[in-house]
């Protein structure tokens, strides 16, 4: 796996449980986008949704997608990064959705009746401000 | 001009000077977001940009666009609008991005020799969490 395209700056940056938003391609070509929890692990953005998501249906479709993280401290700072999904894959124990709860919100996912499913993001291009 | 297709509460979380992310359209049709000031204005959604700005080039080609807000006090909270750009035109005088800079950060826009132009979005669907 090629090292990850982002300064030691902005990998601090993005392992800190800031406010995010995904962009995806809706069927007809349009954008999607929606706020959402992330972590950053050797160069890939881990993201996890509920099943229904229509987001997960767009990532299976087109996996292109574009993610702005916002400091949450002081949202003028922000990186976004471009790229693709590169794997989704079933979260049948929610170890997933629990890691980014507790990353979060300091405890484990309460809801526990949903299948979880978890798309892994390779950036391509990143831009910082 | 049709009323606003949001309730009013939505209404009044959009005229709060939150966080927001716009996600446009790249010529290949890949995704850009980026984070953005804007204001609400009788259902219309007020952007500006610095003329060099390539979300406002995505604008011109393809006016489809998604603007996810976030609540600046908890941003579990958040709201999207999807639609259309329906106007681009010049900011000659900065009237636009000074308000958004008084909205946002109380003061004008401190950059006055930079071209700006000002986008209105139409949404037509939105949705909220």
């Amino acid at each position: 796996m090629p090292p990850p395209p982002v300064s030691p700056e902005i990998d601090a940056f993005l392992r800190e449980p800031n406010p995010a938003v995904i962009a995806t391609l809706r069927s007809d070509g349009s954008p999607h986008s929606v706020a959402t929890w992330y972590d950053w692990e050797d160069g890939l953005v881990l993201l996890n949704m509920d099943e229904s998501r229509a987001r997960l249906g767009h990532m299976r479709r087109d996996p292109r997608v574009s993610l702005t993280v916002l400091d949450k401290d002081d949202w003028y700072r922000h990186v976004t990064l471009r790229g693709h999904v590169i794997r989704i894959e079933d979260d049948p124990d929610l170890a997933d959705i629990d890691r980014l709860a507790i990353r979060y919100r300091g405890r484990p996912h309460r809801t526990r009746d949903r299948k979880r499913v978890t798309a892994w993001m390779q950036p391509e291009t990143w831009f910082s401000w």
